[in-house]
């Protein structure tokens, strides 16, 4: 098992990750606690309950993914956990994927006006969500609006969850992946891009990530609330937000899509050529990534979506992340105007 | 105007108090933001939406009263928010009672995962919620179950919006003032009761008023969180929200019979005569408190809804504050069959 501490000031937790840790690790949690609820999407509590779930009764269910982060999904959780008599003393343990951790970490930082809880990523997409306390739902205007920053009191990340994760699952996890090896190094991207020539298997990228949970937590913990750095985070999610809104795609599917734009208004911007489009859009297009919706953007849809997105501030510009020639990611506003011709010269690109 | 700033290391925020100083003193905090969006409870929308508010556009109306902290009424102002395009850079003003600030607040706090915001408090109850950052909604299990610490970047107290609360309304509001004389001194608390023994009369409580301020202003800034001190602060409310929840009366005519139960419990349990429980009984009733519902309380029932009370952190007993010799509050625990037997007793009693 690896261990990483966060590095706040104070109150900072542990992330742990491995194999077959989940139950004696969680255990050094729970033994603190007078009561313990759960929080278990229903795929994860399907494929696990007579296993590595087998011990946990009367947890709280959620509907699985997104469904879970519906307002009406979301007062549900809260009103079981309620229900079923929790106290401000008590800890509340989250297990499932990104949307699950996202529903119950909120929910853990509402009810009572805040309890304490453990996340249990079970899927590849949330070594990424799992980290960095924010939590949120969805809005009917946009995606993730609807929130807290909510630290955990630890994060278990047991990679044997992954054994029945679906493919699609596992692509849309390596989004995420590969963004942080973009934010890490040009060779780490690189690398894993070699790696992953000839597809994606969750057994192959433990390295990759735990480069990607550290490059996270560097970023979680230099910039909590997000006023400066934390921002990188978001390379490949603004389009990528408004792509998943638009066409009900995956989330890393998305963001995949995202980060290639990203690429290619980088290379724009810069009048350079950062990024090997040409490569990329070979290598993205194998692996399973639906490519072909950036030839049927709406720029007008697409500058909607991401007006609602929470981090663009002003009216008649986007808030961007970019990438420069020394592969540093950096913060831009691009106008409206410019990234309506920024689509459709990708569009064209095709 | 009278100014009151907290005293926490950072982020401090100033509560200001006075007659006709809406206008002006809001304009201070609203010329530093781009975007200020309004949150206005029903029937102060109406009473003063051709005068004090006539200036404010497409206001977000909040049902009147507790029907403003359902979830779903929470869920329809966030949401309105996001639909007017609210930025993490907003600021949101918000504008009525307690309940009003507790579900506006609520919203500002988690919209965007939380956007700075104004109270306004429209009532005299509100002079209590409005300050020390606890926002909140109602959940089907018991009153403020779901909500954030949440610091209002300013308190703008305006004693003119207090000239059209009709007489219950100032009744429940003295609830809470009458409260902060008791925790604020034997003396505070006995002149409040001369003062107001031949009917409360919002005009004339000013001086109480910004002294039961002051008072809470102490205790939240000593313990934001509620780990301590803060706790003194529900003096009347552990029994006052379960007579409130289960008779469906005001919050403060609630309270006023939680505190009349509180001087009995004290007097009961230090076995001495702390509280002239006769001289208070005549005192509450003239004033026209519905004192006559504590005879027809059910243990059984008090005790479920207390338990789901959030500060009653076990099982088997109650937290609840009570008031010693010195006339200083204090925590303890009784268990429930003691609670059982007091209101037996007090019940008796009357």
């Amino acid at each position: 098992m690896k261990e990483f501490e966060t590095t706040y000031p104070d109150d900072n937790y542990t992330v742990h990750v491995g194999h077959g840790i989940f139950k004696e690790t969680l255990n050094l949690y729970t033994s603190r606690y007078e009561d313990v609820f759960y929080i278990i999407d229903e795929n994860v509590h399907h494929a696990f309950k007579t296993t590595a779930l087998k011990d946990i009764e009367d947890p709280v269910i959620t509907r699985p993914g997104e469904a879970a982060k519906t307002a009406e999904a979301f007062i549900g959780i809260v009103e079981s956990l309620l229900e079923r008599g929790i106290k401000r003393s008590s800890l509340v343990v989250v297990i499932g994927g990104g949307a699950a951790g996202d529903a119950g970490g909120f929910a853990a930082a509402v009810t009572l006006r805040g309890v304490d809880f453990i996340q249990v990523p079970t899927t590849l997409l949330a070594h990424d969500s799992a980290i960095g306390g924010k939590t949120a739902i969805n809005s009917r205007h946009g995606k993730n609006l609807i929130g807290a920053f909510h630290r955990p009191s630890g994060v278990i990340y047991d990679l044997d969850f992954l054994s029945t994760l679906p493919e699609s699952e596992i692509l849309s996890g390596f989004g995420e992946v590969y963004k942080h090896a973009l934010l890490d190094s040009e060779k780490a991207a690189r690398d894993l891009m070699e790696q992953t020539a000839h597809g994606v298997k969750a057994a192959d990228l433990e390295d990759s990530l735990i480069k990607g949970i550290r490059t996270k937590m560097r970023y979680v913990t230099e910039d909590e609330f997000e006023s400066g750095s934390r921002k990188y985070l978001n390379l490949g999610h603004t389009l990528g937000h408004a792509i998943e809104y638009e066409y009900k795609i995956q989330h890393g599917h998305a963001v995949m899509l995202g980060l290639y734009a990203m690429m290619f208004i980088s290379n724009e911007q810069s009048e350079s050529r950062i990024f090997d489009l040409e490569s990329h859009h070979t290598y993205f297009s194998n692996l399973g990534y639906p490519m072909e919706l950036l030839g049927t953007l709406d720029p007008g849809r697409m500058l909607k979506h991401m007006k609602h997105d929470k981090k663009n501030i002003s009216d008649a510009s986007v808030g961007f992340i970019l990438m420069d020639k020394d592969f540093e990611p950096f913060f831009t506003e691009i106008s409206t105007d410019e990234m309506v011709k920024y689509i459709g010269a990708l569009k064209e690109s095709l």
